[in-house]
């Protein structure tokens, strides 16, 4: 299992790539919006920015080769992704914006060949939206899965499912939603949770409001959504019934991955920005960048870049080699998470008042990236899950001692 | 020098009633306009909510009580001011809101009786705004105030002021602005410079556009400013020719522990929502605030506050003595200006996807304190002015041993 | 209730004659012993340097003036202590080492008159050392005190007490020992202690090893101590039975706070010698002080030592007000534990290679501080006390809301 | 270039015989002496140490195969060396404790053959230890190596070496020294360097006391050391005159990150210990592991031991590909040693009192790993250069687009 640090030719070229189309074309769009994808026009925007990236042949680099995708595999995702996320709209410009890239990856794994013509394959091809309904409000199913609420239940010919979600990002103008509903169990104890395929003008599914965030990225927004009487036959279920927390791990440790991915992408251009102004400001007849505070903080940032994406590559070898990669994709995002928001904070600091001006983009990205230290997990939630796994390794080692037999007298070992 | 932990009978009795003003009438507003002062009317809310301040008994605590002002020290301020800062419009509604306050503080300690009568008492009164124009774009007066560029020359008649400034908080529909101009020296060696007063409607003063930042609580924005050759009489000068820098020191010590009682009005608000969603939350089968890593953020806070609180009432207790309390009020507003937004990113925290979204008003108010850690002094000046004090000191310590003559022989003992 | 920040007279007065006397003789025997006080001769030592500070007229500042001590309260004590602190050694000069410290404190408040002649004057007067049996090994009491395992029973004619105790500061050569034994309940379930005196004679007293630590400064060590059949008379009880939890109280706030006192003295010696280093040290063509990262280490020095006397004083003021002041000292316990910490750790990072050597006393100091973030309650635990204490207050706050009636209906306002 | 995330087959035979050496014998050596080489006998426990190694097949990993060692490369050598440093005694046992490690690296590199046979060949075999004499005292090299103030002048016959060095590792033993002595310019400036190889029995060498640090696993501890009038013949010179500093770079790069290596881990054992003490202690009625505020600091043990080893592998790979790897050694310098003192601090902490007590290694192992932060370059040297190199690249960057022509007018882009 080996990380690329150079990256393989594929992956360097349609990096190269994706960088020539975010600098020229992705960024001044942004720019002109101000990062607001709702302000430049929502879906018709995607589609006129997805059409830039189809011309530069950088499309879906993550999709299935069959439905028109470069296949990427989660190393060569990241240098990609990571160029993309340079511009808050490149990853959206390329179809690999949160959450269809996360869907896309999923539904690769899981869904049946007729689930992948109905759903994958426009998807890929980024025709329609989609979104992941899980989150629910409280006390349903949020940093605690197994607080799950919402119910599906066989009914003649299938299912009905009732529930309420919120935070469902991009829901509002998406072509389908992947359902989380309990079918075994209840609220509380974990039980089995399954999950269906549900078109978008299926009867039963209103989407509420934009639940108003400090992010302005994400096309369809944050989203309340009620699931009331919504019947589906039985091909909807994707994959096994009661499977579903297991199907959740396999999308949320990548997921996971590429979020990170492209945040750091929005790190290293508040680097950029920062380092920029500390090589021509002057102050106390120095160059800002000649002071030792400011060196401090911009050393800092490299290192903080350099750490998320050693972590990220290693989490992802991980995750390439068949693993879910639990314990390095929650060690990867904790880190990546924080570490991206020191960058983005610092920058601010390095360039003062204009920092948290809208003259330049710092202040817009703090926002784009504070969420992430709550979505996909809390910070709290991904440490308290890497503690349990290594103080159950550790309890195990000891009852192992415990438990060795004396190779003389074939009696327990005590302590 | 004390500081009263206990405030004084009338510091509490005002604290109290602004307690009551800001949660009964101020809060209800603040949540109506979202916190945006220009949406809610600008000048024109100014003067209703300054009504109900004036109603409750609370108008003006800090200023002259002969300008009808209740001539307030700074440690009574603290606890008024907190109370105030609860709402982030609470400051405006009782005309303690930066810069007048400033202001008003320094003209009282400043202004000849001519000047008081015509600029402070009407704005003691509420009746006009104003506005301190220091801040220079690069490469001029910033974090480093030596740089200052914009000149006043004296020509027939008194003086012509030109340059350019920028940041200038509350300019568009201030009624005069304090200006400080270079009256020696050139800009990058300290010179001299001198304050004038300034009505608004002179000729050769434009007002340009409000710099979009990320705080939105302060009527008349943050504006850039032109001066082309304005001309203003002998009498407009403020204090001595060339003694500006050292009014400045009048003007920013006590300022600068205002904005730090006023934000912390704004952390306690923040901790007081993340403790009561705490206290109610439940999940993982226990009470958020049950859980070990919320009990860290939320016993932080606590010792923030805290912390943040103790340093100002000692840095109030040097002001009202008398000094300028240079190293004690740096030492506040860093401290403070930090404390204050890690406060309020842990209730972010603490409240996960609510506190990301503007059901709360956290990630606003996270917003309106980011840029305190670089106006007023970004934390690096200020650690620096701190440091070499520290160093100075401890220098002249050595020198003083080096120079010490030994009492039996007379001569300078060597180290 | 209102906090000195300049000291009375009389505290000057001992803190001016405290810092002359711990320059001119105690920090020579320190650098002579190099802190270590079994190898400067432990309590033969003791007797030495305690002389010196009787003769400076500084001996027992705390301890009540029918005893030979200078009465003084705990605001008074904060700047001696602090003098005292400068030196490891001088506390002990002074009689305001632990545990003797706290000890006397705690009988003075709690003791009858009977024990006040038997134990408290000679502890006053220097002629015997005392211990304080409380903690005990796992699955003792330690953090969690309702663990205690010790127990007294009533016999005829007194009490049989059992159990081990562990980490008692002074326990070797000791003259008595007030012990924590259960006296109701079962451990892990608080039920009730009680506090007994017993001579260190005693049968069925027995001190163990000394427990190898870090720190070196106290004398006596810290023990293994082991009663084994201990029997006492009645009148050994100190104050009532089964109140020994709140009697722990009455000791524990005060006897953190003289603790921060007392290391804040390390601090401000450890950040001196980083000054006056800073001040001579020339590298890069540049002072070290002139440097900006160390420039930021020094302010930070500053801003540490600040924030923690302020948050003693509040403290203090709360004590001497006759208040448990379990929050605020709490407050101040943590912060100071992990701020002379940082104060220490980051002069040494400013002294370089020598920072680390015996030629300072850097590296030193910090071993002696670094146990007082786990001694006197673990940062965890007062962190856990101070979150429980908040979030209780806002569950009642939101009671309180719930239950209010509806001043027109009387009805009960739901949420 | 690749990093291998699953070692070689080979590496992972070293690594796995190495961890059974190290918890098979030389722990409980190192339990024994309680981690103090000296109190251990020093060179004499070397040599029995280094046989258990070669007895073992692990010994001299590093070292050319044509010398006896396994020629392994740099990331190889990372897990290896992170097994050896699980003891303090560990790489001594193996030979590649620092400085001898490093020597052996760089006369690898830089040796002509016959230096090659008379100090390389008996280095690798463990017949010899040797030094690096580069730091001077105040105001000499340092953390500034421009401030060389040793001199090697031409004489007849060859050179004559002048000079005082201090904190030199290894130093009372050796079998001979690699000098640094400046051979152009003047102390201040840059000027050139050259190395010399110096029998440690040549006339003109002393070397002074050991300089009493807190760390105790190295042998011939860090001493002063004196050239005075030191002869030596043309044939002593390493590699070219003048071109000491670009030698120095070829060592210091690998040789920071084989202590980042054995360093991390230290930190790895004092994690474990932590954990299985979280695994069993008891209180508050739960598990200590299962506590939060416990959960937090394990967490962040596992994060910064992830992200060291991630930093380490990458800045390996980057050495292993043949470039000096400044940014990334330098990077992963300042990370590791930050962080391994930041596990071990909370590894203490996870301990209570057992962690600041002899009992447990804990407290011993942050003593040898708080010099870190200063030896090899203090973090700060490292933080200004990391800055120092990516503020060059913004400069260079912002000049490019500066002088980029306009492709239709030929004329200078102005900004």
């Amino acid at each position: 299992m080996a990380i690329e640090l150079t990256p393989t030719t594929e992956a360097r070229r349609v990096a190269d790539a994706t960088r020539e189309l975010v600098r020229a074309r992705i960024l001044p769009l942004e720019q002109e919006h101000d990062g607001d994808v709702a302000a430049a026009g929502g879906d018709a925007f995607r589609v006129h920015i997805q059409q830039l990236a189809r011309d530069a042949g950088v499309f879906a680099p993550h999709a299935p080769v069959e439905y028109g995708g470069l296949g990427m595999d989660m190393r060569d995702r990241a240098p990609v992704f990571e160029e993309a996320g340079y511009s808050v709209f490149g990853p959206l410009a390329m179809n690999i914006a949160a959450p269809d890239e996360g869907n896309i990856h999923m539904l690769a794994h899981i869904a049946s060949a007729d689930q992948k013509e109905r759903y994958l394959a426009p998807l890929c091809r980024g025709e329609v939206r989609s979104a992941f309904a899980m989150t629910e409000p409280a006390p349903g199913a949020g940093a605690d899965p197994a607080a799950l609420a919402a119910t599906a239940e066989r009914v003649p010919g299938g299912w009905r499912i009732d529930g309420a979600k919120h935070f469902i990002t991009g829901a509002d103008g998406a072509g389908f939603f992947i359902v989380m509903a309990r079918t075994s169990g209840t609220a509380g104890d974990l039980g089995g949770a399954t999950m269906f395929l549900a078109p978008a003008d299926a009867d039963g599914i209103r989407v509420g409001r934009h639940i108003p965030t400090i992010d302005r990225s994400m096309v369809g927004g944050h989203c309340e959504l009620t699931f009331d009487g919504l019947r589906l036959p039985d091909d909807a279920v994707l994959g096994e019934v009661d499977e579903g927390y297991r199907y959740a791990q396999v999308r949320l440790g990548p997921a996971r991955m590429t979020h990170v991915m492209r945040w750091l992408g929005s790190a290293r251009r508040a680097h950029d920005i920062a380092l920029g102004y500390s090589a021509e400001r002057r102050l106390f007849g120095q160059r800002l960048g000649d002071l030792g505070m400011a060196q401090k903080m911009i050393a800092d940032n490299e290192i903080d870049i350099a750490a998320t994406r050693a972590l990220l590559l290693t989490a992802c070898a991980e995750l390439d080699a068949g693993d879910l990669g639990t314990t390095a994709t929650s060690i990867a995002k904790v880190y990546g998470a924080e570490a991206v928001h020191r960058v983005i904070d610092r920058s601010i600091q390095l360039c003062g008042g204009m920092g948290v001006s809208a003259d330049l983009p710092l202040a817009r990205l703090l926002s784009e990236v504070r969420p992430f230290r709550i979505y996909d997990g809390p910070s709290e939630v991904h440490r308290w899950s890497i503690a349990k796994r290594a103080v159950r390794r550790a309890a195990r080692a000891r009852e192992e001692v415990r438990n060795r037999e004396d190779p003389r007298t074939g009696e327990k070992v005590s302590r």
